[in-house]
């Protein structure tokens, strides 16, 4: 069989590839990491890539669609479209990358208009003398009103302990940070003014550095959040907080100074300081959220579930032990609930999903599911157990998405075809990975609809029950073998099963059905990199057609840095959490029954019955 | 010559004293300290005693104007007027003891209508449920909007910090502290809220618990100043803050301390907790207004000498470090300048002297004293560095205002006749002692108007020039003598003539004379046992008939309790602060002129010049 040479750059991954293939096919191969959302079908478009030298298949009608004339002028093919014809040179653009997305902290660059919340001015005063004896802090109230027309009353305490000195190093001209009436920061004029966004995930923790004058993200950056060492899911680490009060300290100081951690190497990284962020807004799940500020979270843990506070908080960053501007706030957007927080609103936010139009279903996937039903401008929402599956816990041979994890799996004629993130060898599976192998194995008949995982190639007995083999010990690179278990598969089932029960509930209370969804948006970390396709396979997603979802990335990142730079989004997501409605599905006459026929693989209400 | 038995109440002091003394005479002598305003003139009514037995002098019409006809019935007199004619007891009631002011805490008890800016309210929730999953904050801040109709939007963090289990603990009923729409404290319902008042003087801190129901002081306490170890004086401690940044946090730190271990001994007094204080008023002059709150003091420390900020500051508790209510703020009253700060503002607030009628004088007199010329609501000031030698330092045997301190002074026929503080045996002056002893060595011609010490009866030669002798060394129990030096009525000069500059330069400034004044008003612990009459014979006041003077004690203290128990009085104190205008006494061409006049013990505006 012809094979042709492709060239993937910048990436610098090449290699044959037999004739036939398409360039997806070549960079899967070759361990390019292209987005592929809709599934290779030519919808989605995220596949763009620049055809540098080389022939190829004419472009389809899908590509006439997705790309405009110029960039089909320029070589632009979607890869999932385009089969080469001899060899050929590919630039990959950092779009069409997914890789760059494990980041934590991708999510959509902001186009709104900044309207900060703390204004920068400059001032210029007269200095203290014999014949104007006034303070030094009347005197830069004095002149922010009198020449510049800003309303001011106060200087924060911790700005005034370190202004004397100052006006008169810079000669009584300087910046200064007026955010409601009140001076929060001094700096010699001009100086960048910079906010942080935070996203206090469960499992990680996405930071960004915003410019707060355009709203341009200088710098970015994911980490594991610290309290893991805690206890991977909340509930271990509320019950380490409701057990002592040293033990609550400590869970809020791990993730303070992780966060302290992060601001400073952000700003290290643009040349700036700590000091220099003037406001920081940070989003959680309630419980995140509470430990962060060392709520109490007793009566979070037991029922009837509520939170301390739910009201969005402005609160000085040194009253919460963040280290910044020495007047600069923390701000933090409301929880709805004590099982959807704050994040969720961000997300909400963050993906204009509150004002979608038609009946829009918006998904929140992690250890906990949060799942919003939005319709003319109502929200109310649930939040759906899914446990750590997704996360790659509880999964013989999960793991989190890091380099070597298997993050998408086929079945193409009953062979495994795999990808791992970074193109390394593959030393286990993540969420994605998990959520595709299902599906490749209930489409090619390993498993059936209850989740039984039948006699069948590849199917194995051990000693903890069935598995099917993804990759075996030799191609593992001399590591263990890594396969799915009958008790993975149970596992996922549990998961995508209580995900679907939420939607359906959330349908029900409406009295509305699956056709009526006009969008599904799907949030979050695992949400980004799973196939939308898989997910409808397994019944996990509505059978909807693949146009109507959009993977939407760190939407709650996002969300944060809106209402960091626009006072108006920041309005918004107030708004946002006081007119959502959190429904308990245990309240629900038909939870039980909803969440047995859930757990099929094919849903009642999809097309083809179980 | 014949005597009689004296025997005062319920102080148990007794003796024999000549027949022709009055029962003024006779308290001297035995050691009680009854107040005497007026020089002993029948004027000012404070001399007030009780005769419970015995025959004396028919009633004066002096006393027949001070005293009503019931006091008179009830055996009421005016120690001054009344001279006993057989052996006598006497009842001195307490308001009648001077030492009772040496506690530091006197001051007016207050009559103005509570007005509180902290509102104690009374809230009773629904307990959180399935069928009500709201959040504590907004259970409560609802409770309070909806069934109190109060307006809250917000509550402290460290009050939530402490709620959840709280509100569970007190059965959803509790007494929630509201200051301008945040929640600052909570407690069981009923609590009694209290709130502190804070005099930070220089040399000593006057503090006062008062019960912000019905604005009843339920208790006091004086300590010296615990920063006196880093400094006597101002100068000397702004030259150590200035030094370095940890000394200044040192000096910070012992008067954080200090006021903390004040706030919980007054509170264990009546039963309380430090936690139940729900707000702190601190006045104290500009230097130690920045000390305590950790504001830079160089640039009060050099030319031209300006405050690092003189409005009002609202501030919580926690970013000082004082230990009250968990969201609890301290409220400092503005400054006027970098040489007059918050205490001056509080005088004129506690005196009312900010509003009197006419040509009001108001004094503060200490290391630094204070000016006020008060007229048709116009205010100006000045600051006199009169120096230590009113608080007893750089005199020979100066001491403070303790027991066994020469308080009062008289040359009776030229034989001294002295009072100490408790009536123990003399160890040394103390500052109105001195003022005493100048006045009667002038006005007995052992000095003259220059100051310069004569050869006269008890005037003798030592080491260091000239010294009158006051006790002898048998006198003092085997301690030293006592003695009055040139060189002590020198210092005294000095401070007495920078005093007298500051009332003569506004004077000056306003167009006005002496006869002008309709008002003096004397404030501080030094200006409260002054004899007027020995300030007047000096030249240190002005010559005016003595019902003008009005001795009002620690007239800051009653201040600061006013701007704490009433919106009025502290908006009022705002007001003060913003009309006052301060004047530089180096500015006046006149200064060094006056200043010359101002020594001598005669001034030219008296009656009879030098």
């Amino acid at each position: 069989m012809a094979s042709y040479h492709i060239d993937f750059e910048p990436v610098g991954l090449r290699g044959e590839c037999p004739a036939g293939c398409s360039l997806m096919d070549a960079a899967r191969q070759l361990g390019v990491h292209v987005v592929s959302v809709c599934g290779d079908r030519g919808i989605c478009g995220r596949c763009k890539v620049q055809v540098l030298s080389g022939r190829l298949s004419e472009a389809t009608a899908a590509e006439a669609e997705a790309l405009s004339p110029q960039e089909l002028e320029e070589g632009y093919r979607l890869a999932c479209q385009a089969y080469p014809q001899s060899d050929c040179k590919v630039r990959v653009p950092r779009d069409t990358l997914s890789a760059r997305q494990r980041t934590q902290v991708e999510g959509l660059e902001i186009s709104v208009v900044p309207e900060p919340i703390v204004v920068p001015h400059r001032v210029q005063m007269a200095p203290a003398s014999w014949s104007d004896l006034r303070a030094d802090s009347e005197r830069l109230v004095g002149a922010l009103r009198d020449e510049s027309q800003v309303p001011c009353s106060a200087v924060d305490i911790d700005v005034l302990r370190g202004a004397s000195g100052r006006l008169r190093d810079w000669k009584w001209e300087v910046q200064a940070s007026v955010r409601r009436g009140e001076v929060v920061a001094l700096g010699p004029w001009p100086t960048m003014q910079l906010v942080l966004a935070v996203d206090l995930g469960t499992t990680k923790i996405a930071s960004y550095l915003v410019n707060l004058d355009n709203g341009e993200t200088m710098a970015s950056k994911g980490i594991m959040n610290p309290q893991i060492a805690y206890g991977e899911d909340l509930i271990a680490r509320l019950a380490r907080a409701v057990e002592s009060p040293s033990e609550a300290a400590r869970l809020q100081g791990l993730v303070v100074d992780g966060l302290n951690a992060i601001a400073a190497e952000l700003c290290a990284e643009i040349g700036a300081a700590s000091e220099d962020i003037v406001e920081a807004v940070v989003v959680g799940n309630t419980a995140m959220h509470h430990l962060f500020l060392g709520l109490p979270v007793h009566q979070l843990a037991v029922s009837p579930f509520v939170a301390a506070v739910s009201e969005p908080l402005d609160l000085k960053a040194r009253d919460v032990g963040l280290e910044i501007a020495p007047g600069g706030y923390v701000h933090l957007l409301a929880n709805i609930g004590g099982f959807v927080g704050a994040d969720h609103v961000a997300m909400l936010l963050g993906s204009d999903a509150w004002r979608g139009e038609g009946l829009v279903l918006a998904l929140d996937i992690g250890t906990n599911t949060e799942v919003a039903l939005v319709s003319d401008g109502e929200i109310a929402c649930v939040s759906c157990a899914s446990g750590p599956a997704f996360e790659g816990a509880h999964i013989r041979h999960g793991m989190r998405a890091a380099p070597g994890a298997i993050e998408a799996v086929q079945l193409v004629g009953g062979e495994v075809r795999y990808q791992t993130i970074d193109g390394v060898p593959a030393v286990g599976i993540c969420g994605s990975g998990i959520l595709d192998a299902m599906a490749a194995l209930y489409l090619g008949g390993v498993i059936d609809s209850t989740g039984r995982m039948g006699e069948h190639t590849g199917v194995r007995e051990s000693q903890g029950g069935r598995e099917f083999l993804l990759v075996s010990q030799e191609e593992a690179g001399g590591g263990a073998a890594i396969t799915v278990t009958q008790r993975d598969l149970r596992e996922l089932q549990l998961a995508k099963g209580a995900m679907r029960t939420g939607i359906e509930l959330l349908l029900q209370s409406r009295g509305c059905s699956h056709e009526d969804i006009s969008q599904v948006i799907i949030a979050g970390a695992f949400g980004s990199y799973i196939s939308v396709s898989s997910g409808i396979a397994v019944g996990m997603l509505p059978s909807l057609p693949l146009d109507r979802f959009q993977q939407v990335g760190n939407a709650a990142g996002t969300g944060a840095r809106l209402a960091l730079i626009s006072a108006t989004k920041r309005e918004e997501a107030r708004s946002i959490a006081a007119r959502a409605r959190y429904i308990e599905l245990n309240n629900f006459a038909t939870f039980q029954d909803t969440f047995a026929k859930s757990m099929y693989l094919r849903q009642s209400g999809d097309a083809t019955p179980a």
